[in-house]
């Protein structure tokens, strides 16, 4: 429910209609965010899809015709995607009031794409990263309620202007996100470590049993664990592809830190250190068991 | 329920009553799969544990009195404990009709146990992998209906008796498992890579992040898709040590097969190429989908 006080919106612009864009736009129509909630994309079918849905009012329109209607733009293209769009946007005379946030998995990536493309619009953009999701893709797998009670990570910067800050604030609150605010260098170290690398592994362990003489026994035996751990692998790849290419110097990093334990826990099971071995399982346990009783309960 | 025409057993005896020992407890009461069901565990609070919610029939008693009592001994012990349960039967004159089977995710080491310790039961164990379990540990996680239509690995060898064959597959048949049968070494091949590689990585992964110096913060901002893949990590450590350390050479290579695509995700990232990495990420995508679609719909 939109709160008390909040501004609404004249008009919302959602830039890119997968899960997580359809998923703003569902929102936002319960929220009654917007007098009028429009939505782009540049793959015609999915304006069409959108438009059968009941998500958006328009069912055709350039992001030129569009974007100079909106009070409020949300950008949820995949992030090597955002400078195309700011480059667009960079060129034209947006409204006067105009505020713009975006859902990217990647916050640095996407500053730096309005520095060098819409400079002019860098003080109306406060980023935003809703953590929420899932391994499906596409406007279909889109939901409402999906950012309820989620987190979202604002990435506020010092070049935008507090009343820009505001009304994308109370957007976000209109969905019942949570909000954190973080910096944009810690959001891109953190969520290496947290996201990106486990979706690494998941996308790697599943490459690597494909490779395997017998992959069709493989999964034919594989059980619960299997399932779970390779869920993300199920992912949409271009979008991936991106934050890894974008995110580039943190996930290496984060990859770096976890292929040097890797190699500790090798020469353990090598060297039958049973002792060590036992003590890094347990801490693993202990340490994710109190993640679970902190953060999830 | 029993299948028509089944053995029933004489006496059951269980030994090891942690989650799926306790299991497999709940399931054969259910199944009545023995005019007597008694639990050994060599710790005595187990017992006392497992007598108070009604899943044997002996709150004490040494492995050495209720053993030779048993028409069937279920082994659900850690894989390196094996040795010494084995042992201690290989000293025992059990009963002229005893049979044997056990539940550990590692079949070559408890085969090689049994050969070691106790040679002359050899002809009357047909060992079992059920592929089923949680990260859940210890009595108080097990339940009723935790094999029931969930695939059963058998590993038979030269040495079983036909008929101890059969007993043993009558009775994980009653319990309502999906029998499939395996040979060892490739079953400790096949599971190292679906199930043992991807304990490694959640136990390393949570190892790695909680070596970082914001761990708090990490955890705090974890998205639903890190509480999967880690989810198992809070697995029984000692349990996955035996595992790790029983079946090693099968877990390395995995291990290796993995690093050796690990480094060719990095080296794409590295070099910005974009084209064959998302070939990667497509082609796991496409993998895990055709696996769900296979053998999970």
């Amino acid at each position: 429910m939109k709160q008390t006080g909040a501004t609404k919106e004249r008009c919302l612009l959602l830039v890119g209609m997968g899960m997580i864009g359809g998923s703003v736009l569902h929102a936002a129509m319960e929220a009654r965010s917007a007098n009028k909630i429009i939505g782009f994309d540049a793959d015609l079918s999915a304006m069409r899809e959108a438009f059968s849905l009941g998500l958006t009012e328009n069912n055709s329109g350039t992001l030129e015709e569009l974007a100079p209607q909106a009070s409020l733009i949300v950008l949820a293209a995949p992030p090597l995607a955002m400078a195309s769009v700011f480059e667009a946007l960079g060129a034209l005379d947006l409204a006067d009031d105009v505020v713009i946030s975006d859902v990217a998995s990647v916050k640095g990536p996407v500053l730096e794409a309005c520095k060098a493309h819409a400079p002019k619009y860098l003080n109306r953009f406060l980023p935003a990263h809703p953590i929420a999701g899932s391994e499906k893709s596409g406007l279909a797998a889109s939901r409402l309620g999906l950012f309820k009670a989620k987190k979202l990570i604002l990435t506020p910067h010092a070049g935008v202007e507090e009343s820009a800050s505001q009304r994308v604030t109370e957007f976000w609150q209109g969905l019942e996100c949570q909000l954190a605010s973080l910096e944009c260098e810690l959001h891109d170290e953190l969520l290496a470590a947290t996201s990106h690398l486990p979706h690494v592994l998941a996308y790697v362990l599943v490459d690597s049993l494909l490779r395997h003489p017998q992959t069709d026994r493989l999964f034919e035996f594989a059980a619960g664990g299997f399932q779970d751990i390779s869920r993300t692998a199920s992912s949409d790849p271009t979008m991936w592809h991106d934050i890894f290419m974008s995110n580039k110097s943190a996930v290496l990093d984060a990859l770096t830190q976890f292929e040097s334990r890797l190699s500790v826990f090798r020469r353990l099971v090598e060297n039958g250190d049973s002792q060590e071995l036992h003590k890094m399982l347990q801490g693993a346990k202990d340490g994710r068991d109190d993640y679970l009783a902190k953060y999830r309960s």
